[in-house]
């Protein structure tokens, strides 16, 4: 069991096997009588008769959202409100997140509004939400014009993930989530991505070992860098290493075609080569970074539909952008990621260039 | 000025004549260069170019809310979002909630969930919002089964309260605000109430030295207790004596025939009762309450067409509410409040029956 160190909320993340059917760990972290799960249509023939099994000992309801990113969006929340209300759930009610990143994100962000905020625990179901979004609170709906524009940092009380659930996550998926793993490794733990290059066929393979040594790596680094900057005033916007770029990609693609993992890769290599460009880091260092991502079967070029100003566009109107200046991760070295307002733009057109024109060549 | 003191968050309260003008306060409390000024269409004719012209320096944008609670909503809160996107405002932009009580709670809102939190100034023009909401970082909107049922504790960087702009509060609004201040008294300032009992003529008549005492004197009661208890785990929910009625009558309206400060003065009155029936305080102490509100031409029975059973019903999904119990606030004397769930039933009904039978006497 790892611990998220928060002065006022600190709580732990439990990680593998069959955590799933606990009933002791969801009781100790469930005060009221209500239990309210959030899910999709996916991910509830799967697991949902698991954990309301685990959950008998309280008054289980359920709200199934529609599954992908096209559903995290204020109508959404929207109808958790209105499931919340009908029964109506108290204040000591406690709301479930069991899914990927979108339901931990709008489940998390309808616990942080219900009555001003309710009890959370997220039940990561996914590798990307085990290893990423269910850890460091925060919580957010899609608005058209940006992603996660509308929501809040809002802690769970407890995360738990069980790494059972990954033997049904579509080989697709996985390598998603196998993209922020590599994050980790490449922003601030030269260690981890030296394991990874080694060990990569053990995560694409779902070797159990593997992916729980991975998951626990990913989310002591998170673990570590919110319990130093919980609201992102500095150092956890390295978390956003390829984001940036990332964002623009799910923007541009109506957050329908890609998986945000999938956008995070591009996202990483983009950043990576802009690093080259200034001088930060090698040619080779960069061949290393475009190997792993390559051998992990996940994309290397933008979707050929966007253009270099395309990018300018959504990338300014993304969160990470202060007075004007478009504000990037960058590395200066595998393992040791910056932030950085302060580079010659026609590096980053350079970067856009190349990228949308490598995009070209591959139709 | 008074200041709430909060750990993290202490924010200051500027109470007196032509605030509104005042380039000096307002720059010393907006960090970015962009200002999202969130009004209504009641207060902007009168009030918006003077704060327009106190933030020359700054890039001032302007969304108008049609004024009332019944738009107290999701969507009008969405349409917020959406002029905050068009823009863009970035992380560093301040929303300023110019208006009465629900502009502030809505634009507050708006402001806890915009890129997961932006500077808010709270700038509130009603006596109401004044003395109470503008105050202790309540967020809120409406959902169509149950009153302020969405929202967030978020505070503000400061509240300025121009007691200027009560000059064009209509009657019925002032007096509106009037049963908020008469709350402090009731709930834990005898003292206050005392001087109430003497001086009510003179905020009845817009006396400005009455009115910035009496508001001064409400927002030190009301930043003592947010100080001691923000996220309302004890003692803040003292400041909602009266209100578990009134929002039961608030719903059964739909929040539209009755203004909340109305609803609040039958529910004091309805809580006293109560309080009578418990044996906690004399009728004479009573007849003392309902002098005052009386003298104060506010309402002492709810609208005709709400039944006891009604009042039930709208209580028991009042926030307030934990594990089925009707949490209320109650007298144990005038400047005496204290929170309980644990009285007879029958008394209570006593008190609905009693509330409702008066109503219908009056038609």
């Amino acid at each position: 069991m790892l611990t998220v160190e928060l002065d006022a909320h600190s709580y732990p993340i439990y990680i593998g096997p069959g955590l799933l059917s606990s009933a002791e760990i969801f009781g100790s972290h469930i005060t009221g009588s209500q239990v309210m799960v959030v899910t999709n249509d996916c991910v509830s023939p799967l697991y949902l008769e698991t954990l309301t099994k685990a959950l008998g000992n309280f008054d289980v309801y359920t709200k199934i959202l529609p599954d992908g990113e096209q559903y995290k969006n204020v109508d959404t929340l929207t109808s958790i409100f209105d499931a919340l209300m009908e029964i109506p759930c108290d204040r000591q009610c406690t709301v479930i997140a069991l899914g990927g990143g979108v339901v931990g994100d709008i489940a998390g962000f309808a616990a942080a509004c219900y009555q001003r905020g309710v009890a959370l625990i997220q039940v990561p179901t996914t590798l990307l939400a085990q290893v990423d979004s269910s850890v460091g609170g925060k919580t957010a709906v899609n608005h058209a014009m940006g992603k996660n524009m509308i929501g809040a940092f809002y802690q769970p009380k407890a995360v738990i993930a069980d790494t059972n659930t990954l033997d049904t996550l579509p080989d697709r998926e996985l390598r998603a989530g196998i993209a922020e793993v590599i994050k980790y490794g490449l922003l601030g733990d030269y260690e981890f991505f030296e394991w990874l290059e080694v060990n990569i066929n053990d995560l694409l393979n779902r070797s159990q070992s593997g992916l729980i040594f991975a998951i626990e790596r990913s989310c002591q680094n998170k673990a570590q860098i919110v319990a130093r900057d919980e609201r992102e005033k500095g150092e956890r916007a390295l978390l956003n290493l390829g984001h940036t770029f990332a964002h623009a990609i799910e923007t541009a693609t109506n957050y329908s075609s890609w998986l945000h993992g999938e956008a995070v890769a591009v996202g990483m290599l983009m950043a990576a080569d802009l690093s080259v460009r200034l001088n930060n880091i090698s040619g080779k260092e960069l061949a290393r970074i475009a190997a792993i991502i390559e051998h992990s079967k996940l994309p290397r070029t933008p979707p050929p539909g966007v253009s270099p100003d395309q990018f300018i566009t959504h990338m300014s109107v993304d969160k990470k952008v202060e007075r004007g200046n478009i504000r990037l991760v960058l590395l200066r070295a595998i393992g040791q990621a910056y932030l950085s307002d302060d580079y010659p733009a026609s590096k980053l057109n350079e970067t856009l260039q190349h990228f949308c024109a490598k995009s070209r060549e591959a139709i």
